[in-house]
């Protein structure tokens, strides 16, 4: 069995309260023993990553550059992709699903890559950004159909396990 | 000099109307001179080469697979990528700037693309999709600060010359 | 129809003797109304260029990174994909076969992709680097089955035309 | 720190013996602490995946398709890229170093992108292919001068331990 993924995706330069909701998430994802998924970079991708290792879980930093320095220093596995932001498609998929945290363009392609990739989408409504405006969004004819909204990190993963049927 | 490319974004299931506007709009872009760039596939992008054809204008289709077979019959470039939709990402990059119609989450991920790449972007409100859904959104923190909305191919095209300051 | 395309990969650094033979190359191709693709940048990708414009012929440049203004002078357009090195993907596939002078790692990983991407490969024997070196290799069940070696530009251009049946 | 990454390469439809190699390789690289990336489907990937899982070392498989169910039943880690064989760059880019093993066309580009990302290549010279081709090759221009050459799977580890001066 391969491991369990959830890609975390959210702004670099988000405000201190999305900081601390992402952390949360990446406590609540290594907590129930999944791995956690990012672009690798700082903002809620640090956050999250930091908060994931608190409670010893395995992260994936997928960088848009060559430079394995580039990561968080919270990050276990560097992905150095050279791809500039393309990358983004990488992170939407690595996830079996996505959840989504503020945000503003970036943010919003890994959304929108993640829909078209079948992906279960689950935002934090309270975080602001895309993930905020496309809360609750019909998704037109796909197996998914909605963006879920989540009030809290741990909501945010039950959802995930209820979308996948993880036990 | 480097040609002018516009790149057209949108549905690969779209309706007759809609194709109507995307094959206007391939259309006013030859007749102005401009390159047009697309997915090389069928719906909008067939339609916007088709029309861009009519008035000898020169189109450039960016696959997702690596068979240039897959390209509809009115794109004299075919670049094959093998990518994937990760070829969404050179789509929205190839055109200085992007005029959507219609389209779905695929379309959703260019229009991101392309506003985090600093291209303008003009949706043809009229077409529905995500090209509707987005026009006149505020971009945030970006050089291009809405997405244009136009009413009628040749007010498109215009809107394209005007950011840009083509003459 | 689409275009014919032949994409000329090779150093970007080669001397005055390659440069010499890559501006001829790219010339013999645009005489025989084929397009040139190439990795948009200086060196024999510039020259090929050059040699192009000079008969008239069509121009491509793929550029690894997402300033339209890192092409050379001679391309008409320019693909700016932002995927870093792993542009040498879409140069290899972008034309229907590849002629390859000189070269370092970078136009060894490029003749490695076309051939398992079955485009047929003629190499410049004289221009030393890897085209030098794989000239005459046997490639291993593929159905182009060797790097085909090349005296002349005006004879690597034919031999691609043979290889393609084109007439 | 990030965990230490060594990638391997070769083919997916190499003989008993170079299998035999693989799988050994993978277990030293387990053994010695190291996590294991690979291009996640069969032959010597799956053969290294097996030998790596049998010391409880991590696998990472980095895949041409966006079907986590194409990986080889010993990947922990996927990563469906869905970028076609451009996923060769993140293979070669994702080690620290990279060991290849016999492998045709795809290996070959595996080796020159690890070549021009400054990676120490080693190739285990008996188990044929490019492997074996270019074992030994000086490389011109780069930091690493040179494919190195190793007779076993231990002594491959062990030269990339001395070229990254891991203790």
């Amino acid at each position: 069995m391969t491991y369990r993924i959830i890609s975390i995706i959210g702004g670099s330069d988000s405000n201190h309260d999305v900081l601390e909701l992402a952390e949360q998430t990446g406590a609540e994802i290594a907590k129930r023993g999944v791995t956690l998924a990012c672009g690798g970079l700082g903002g809620v991708m640090e956050a999250a990553c930091r908060g994931a290792k608190k409670f010893n879980g395995l992260t994936i930093g997928i960088l848009p550059t060559e430079m394995k320095e580039h990561a968080n220093e919270f990050v276990d596995i560097v992905i150095p992709t050279g791809l500039g932001y393309a990358r983004n498609f990488l992170v939407a998929k690595a996830g079996d699903a996505v959840i989504a945290l503020d945000g503003s363009a970036g943010t919003l392609s890994e959304i929108a890559i993640a829909w078209f990739s079948d992906r279960p989408i689950v935002a934090l409504t309270k975080s602001g950004g895309w993930a905020q405006k496309l809360a609750g969004t019909q998704i037109d004819g796909r197996r998914n159909d909605v963006v879920h909204s989540a009030e809290t990190p741990r909501e945010a993963v039950q959802m995930v396990f209820d979308a996948l049927n993880w036990k």
